[in-house]
């Protein structure tokens, strides 16, 4: 961001009209302009009515795909819901992420089905056969209903790879039970994904600390 | 996306040199251009071997920010860390997120100090009381070594209206014990913060359910 002279020293924000006012003029401006917003979001709220299962997409470059995706497990863990994980890269997962799900097997189904990294492998055919099982597994779980929220972890990567039939892979999550969430993540997700999905999230990095010589630690990358 | 002739019915991807070749081909080539990609990924690890804990901020108007870090907060959990939570925007955080994290309060102490969105209040001098109440919160768990994580849900709103003194804030992010991860939400991180952080990740939207008319449910939403 280039400095502009208008700004202060040490102070990113552009200069607001609230500057001028006067405290009590500053809280009386701030009731009226929240009453405004908050008027428009309920205008909003009301229009949404409907209720369903949404196919999710978490995608880019950035972190948090998984991440996030894991949180909304867990969100669905407490509302008592039953979930299905697909792994489709086996590894990726810590024992931090491994250990805390153990402790829901009751309400938790996970398939790790992969075989690692692709670039550890270095082995396409094997990476073929091991995605083509997961997708068996992820479209079992899809159609028991009893699931209410599915994710199919990394499934992008294998689509990107053409490891796995785009076409059938549509054709599966278009027809998904109504009920069911299922969330898809990994990068460069396929346009034909983001067309059919509900909420498509894109995960850009700012910055990283593999830049300043941090290497992956517990709790954060595992 | 715009369609080239290039590109077959109902596929997004360009055409790719693999294309052409045999499967056999196209597996040597595959097990070739992964074993650059091991060989380079492996290069960038060996410099990395700073362990710390790191500040981290999720900003940006998407989806994601506190769900990840909500996925962050139960991988530390499975690595049996101590997690600080403050919750800036109260009610924010629905039941399936507070009933899972219930389960695990050997672990986890969360402080929900703020009144609701301040489009609810409307008033601002009892949203600055309640931020800054939360701040003294959030100072005494970040200068408490025992927690491993502190999460401070929202904090960006409240740098955003000049609640909290953004001095202040930072020079205490700055100077926080070194072990301790941190993590800050909301949307529009001030440049300040960004700054000092060591990951930065922005969730963009790119497609939300909202505009279907899908309204917020158990498991997705809340």
């Amino acid at each position: 961001m280039t400095d502009t002279p208008s700004r202060g020293p040490g102070s990113s924000r552009r200069p607001k009209k609230t500057d001028m006012m006067s405290e009590e003029e500053r809280n009386a401006y701030h009731a009226q302009k929240m009453a405004k917003k908050k008027a428009a979001r309920e205008k909003i709220l009301a229009t949404k009515t409907e209720e369903r299962g949404l196919l999710i997409v978490h995608t880019g470059k950035g972190k948090g795909k998984s991440t996030a995706a894991f949180g909304m497990v867990f969100r669905a863990i407490g509302h008592g819901f039953k979930v299905g994980i697909v792994q489709f890269v086996k590894g990726k997962w810590g024992t931090g992420e491994r250990d805390v799900l153990e402790r829901f097997s009751d309400q938790v189904t996970i398939k790790a089905m992969g075989e690692g990294f692709t670039w550890d492998t270095q082995d396409r055919a094997r990476d073929i056969a091991a995605a083509r099982a997961a997708w068996q597994e992820a479209r079992r779980m899809i159609a028991d209903e009893s699931y209410r929220m599915v994710l199919l972890d990394e499934l992008n990567i294998c689509l990107r790879y053409d490891y796995l039939d785009l076409d059938e892979v549509v054709q599966t999550l278009k027809t998904k039970p109504r009920d069911t969430h299922v969330i898809v993540t990994g990068r460069n997700a396929r346009e034909e994904l983001i067309e059919i999905a509900d909420l498509v999230t894109e995960m850009t990095q700012v910055k990283h600390p593999f830049r300043a010589g941090v290497k992956a630690q517990p709790g954060i990358e595992f």
